[in-house]
This record gives C-alpha cells, structure tokens and sequence, in this order.
C-alpha cells in the first residue's frame, strides 16, 4: 500500500461569479458523458473530467484497486486562479479549501488535503495559508511554477515561503501557464508534455538560483512529474557551479545537495527516467504521484515502481516513508 | 583515439564591417590576457576566447592530450549571426567558413568542418549550403536551435533541411539565444547551464511535432549536450503520443523511434547521466564532444565515457563508429 501526494479534485458545482471584473475567466460545471463533467471557462470546454474529481466513494474503490491507501488531495493547477483580481482569488479558494477539507473529512484515514492561497498577492497568501493550517483538515498548500510568468524563486514570493516553512506546511508545485509557447510547433495539447517539464524544471531553478531553497532549509517542498526535466539539468547546473565564480558566488550551496533535500513525484513514465531520477536526487526524495483522476493519470503507480527493481528499503521509502516525512505525518 | 564533434572556432581576424545598418552587432576581436582575445559585440566583451579558436598548432597538441584524433570544427554559436540583415550574414559566413575551410586544409586527417549559413532565409540557406558541400572541405553546417525565437521544427525551414537530406550534409544543432529569459532569476550567466538545456529540447520537439523528421528520415542531425533536456522530456512525450489520438495523429511515427535515429553529444558533465542518454537514445546515437576550446571545455572526455562502464563495442561506437556514420567519412 502507498501514499499518492499527486492526484487532484475539481468541486462538484463551482458557485456564479459574484465578483466585478467582467473579464474574470471564472469557471463552471456541466455534465458531459456518463460519470464526467465539462470544466468551461470563458463559454468553453477547458477540460472534461471524471467525476472522481470530488465523489469520494469512487475515489475511494479505485484506490484500492490501484494500492493507494491514502490520497492526497489537491486542486486541477487551472483552479489556482493566480491570474483573477485577488479577491476572486480568495473567493475561489474558499469553494477549492471547502470541497477538498469537505473530502478529508469523509476519510481522515485515506485523504489529506493541499489548498490553494492567491499566491499573486504573497503577504496574503502567506496570512491564508496560516489560516489553511490552522483549520486541522490540510497539511499545505499546492502553488504553480509561475504565477502570472513571474517564476516562484522570484524574491517576492519569499513572505510565502517563510511562513510555509515556519507552519511546516507541505507545498506541492505543479506546472501551470508553460514557459515558451513561441518554441511550440503543433496544437496546445502538446503544452503538456513537451512544455510542462521545462516549466518545471525553471521552477526549480529559480527557487535555487534566487537563494531562497538556502535560506528556508527546512521548507518541505515537492514536484510534479518527477521534477519535470530538472533531473538532465542539475548536472549542467552543478558542473557551471563548480567551474564559474560568479555561479557559486550567487549559490552558495551546491545545487546537487539542494536538489536532494526537494522531494520529486514518480509519474515520469517509465523505468529508465525512474531510474535515472533515484540516481539524481537519492532515495529520501521520490514520492508516488498519479495525476489520478484525470485522462492520462498512472493507473499502476506501483507496478511502476516494482518495474525499477530498487531495493524494498527503498521502495518502502518511495511508497510511504518519504511522504510521511513530507507530510509531518 | 576519438572523433569530437563538438568543438568551436572564432576567426583570428573579423573584417570591419562593410554593410549598411548601423545596428549590426558585427563583431570584432582585440587581445586579451596572454593566449586569449576578447570577443567584442556592440562595443562590449562577449565573451573572451583561448587563441586555440583559431590556432591550429595549438589545438594539434591539445587533441593528442585529449586523445582526440579528430576535431570536427564550427562556428562560435554567437556567429550563426541570424538576427543581421541577410547580406550581412552571408558576408559573416564567408569570413567564418573561409576560417573553418583554411583550417580544414592545414590538415585533412585531424579536422573536419561544419560551416555556417544564413538560415533566416532556408531557400538562400539551402542554396548556401549546396555551394558549401560543392567547396570539399566542409561535412555539414552548425545550426542555431532557433532563428530569431522560431524553433527549427517550423516549416518554413523545411527548404534548409531538405537541401541537408538530400545533400548528405551533416547538421549540428547547438542551444542559441534560449526560451524562458521570464523564467531566470538571476545574471545571464545562468543561461547556458539553465536555459540552454530546455531551448535544446524545444528545438528536438519541434522537428519531431511538425513531421520534418519523418519527412526527412535520412536527415543526419546532431544535437550538443547530449540534446539538452531531452532526453528527460521523450517519456512524457511518447506517454502523450500513446494516450491522446491527437498527438498520435499529429505525429505518424513512435517519438522514441525518431529519437533514436538522432545523434546526441556526450557532453552532460556526469556519468548517471550519460548511462541515462544510451537507454533513452541507443548505442548507434552518442558522439564524443567537448565544447573545445571554451572555457567550460571537458578536458577528459575519454575518462567521462570510461566512467559509464560501457561495453567495449558501445565505447568504440562512441568514440569513433557513430561520428563516422554521422559525418559520411
């Protein structure tokens, strides 16, 4: 049995507008296809999702089915909603907090929640997520790599994590809005898989290269997707470390040594890269992640696993013992 | 011995500029501390170079430390000079393919040349590169990884490469100008060890997206630094071609299969990440290079591969039998 720190949910009914801003690109439900709902924003159909998004007995049976006894609960990255006036922000992340501390509270036993805080605005994001963990049903909060194109390394988002780490709250990042539409020849549905993992990977750099992972320690921090590309990028990142002054007088920890203390999600796709992640980041970082439920989430995330032939010390830790670290549980 | 595909040169001398526009970044040297030269753009140091750039001598007794027995020669990526009015970049490629060709003809046996072409316009590019393989000292052309922020995968490039498949011309891709300047914190210096690797890996999507490489399967294309971050974004890319009939129907041919008719430097700075590239690519992909004579060279690359514990018939591929296939020699 395993705990999934990746999988997300959607709310059931999503409230009317009630804000000012005509152009807010709030989004609503509508049912599609028999047991799935269409997520519109502006009038169209962003994403058709299962309704395993928020029905808790569903979840429920197919975690067992996949060996998942816990889940953790986070919101589909578009909720975050980084990019509406703040206090629609703060509006949707009451709907988002409610329906995921609603879905703990059904299994304390098989779900922990991540909320969402209006990330643009950090000093309030920062007096949210202190609220967030205050009401006992969440362990943190999710956040994207960028929030508005402004990577989360950015100094500004430093009160954020400060206070994340001083409540040790866990914080789970996830692409959101990919770095270089311009470099991208082919529809959006590529975005996923050809641009989420260099978002990612800028992500994490930006969090390394501001000083910010030096000077929060003890911040308890994940990625989606295995890191996305970081994991081919540390060893450049640490070989112009080693050789250029002016790099490791900007970082004054190796990058290497940062890179494993992050905690990194399994759902890189196959055996190899798995492998390669292990190597890269050690064996107190990988978590098992699904992206469950949506289209293409991992339906055999220990299979996966199993496929790797890692030790059962350390598959013992990739299952479980690395995301009770995480998590403070 | 080995064969380095990857290695670079500047012109000891750069003309004055002749051209007409008065914002041309035509670039010129002037000396720098001994052995070295400052390469000067719009008044102000690029970048400051070893003499070995340009000095055959040198790099003759550098290549026997190494253990290189080959050199394969190409510009200085800043040449490619794409973002000059056309004429002024044909002008540049003269000055920089004579330098290449004159050090070819100093000697045969130990140096190979890839040229430069004007490829913000693929037809003249393509009429460039005709006269280039007609001229017997060059094996190919080095490319940028975009033409003023277009990926090399967009069609309108299609001319160049066809001209490459058909000619038997070798191209070596390297990482210019990168996507995701939004996404740095910290001094340009970073790029090349942050940006650089996922430019790269937009650069391979793109050919792989838009079909050129299945339109042009004879195509002999290389990319520096073991392809950048590529090889850590192919799961997830052939994950999404396997699921989703859109990208499938996008993309007539397995991307692992195209990645594998590819050619991949070794010049990724560990060695779990070296054994990540032979699993992800093939045996019949990786190519010695070192980035000679830039600062950040790798002096060992011999050692680097004997690190991986290769068998000896993958070492032998590398080393010497895939540069051969990739060079036509």
């Amino acid at each position: 049995m395993a705990i999934d720190i990746h999988t997300h949910i959607v709310p059931a009914d999503l409230p009317p507008y009630l804000g000012s801003n005509p152009k807010t690109g709030w989004p609503s439900t509508c049912p599609a296809h028999c047991g799935h709902s269409h997520l519109m924003i502006h009038g169209k159909i962003f994403r058709t999702v299962s309704n395993a998004c928020w029905n808790v007995e569903q979840r429920l049976t197919e975690m067992d089915r996949m060996g998942i006894e816990h889940q953790v609960l986070s919101p589909m990255p578009e909720l975050l909603s980084y990019w509406f006036d703040t206090l629609d922000t703060v509006a949707m992340s009451r709907v988002v907090n409610d329906t995921i501390g609603g879905m703990v509270e059904a299994s304390r036993m098989r779900f922990s929640g991540l909320g969402m805080v209006p990330l643009q605005d950090p000093d309030l994001a920062a007096r949210e997520l202190e609220a967030l963990m205050a009401d006992g049903r969440f362990r943190g909060v999710e956040i994207g790599t960028n929030v508005n194109g402004i990577p989360i390394g950015d100094p500004r988002f430093e009160p954020f994590f400060a206070a994340a780490e001083r409540l040790g709250a866990s914080v789970f990042v996830h692409a959101l809005h990919p770095v270089g539409d311009e470099r991208l020849i082919g529809p959006p549905i590529l975005k996923p898989f050809v641009s989420f993992p260099c978002e990612t990977s800028f992500a994490i750099s930006s969090l390394i290269s501001s000083g910010l992972l030096t000077r929060h320690p003890e911040l308890k921090i994940a990625f989606s997707h295995g890191g996305g590309a970081f994991a081919s990028v540390l060893p450049r990142l640490q070989f112009g470390w080693r050789k250029m002054a002016a790099i490791s007088d900007l970082i004054p920890e190796s990058p290497s040594e940062i890179a494993r203390r992050l905690y990194y999600d399994t759902l890189v796709y196959d055996t190899p890269t798995l492998r390669f992640l292990l190597s890269s980041f050690g064996e107190r970082s990988l978590l098992v992640g699904t992206d469950y439920p949506f289209e293409i989430y991992e339906q055999d995330p220990l299979g996966a696993i199993e496929n790797a032939s890692f030790s059962e010390n350390v598959v013992e830790l990739i299952r479980k013992g690395n995301a009770l670290r995480y998590l403070s549980l």
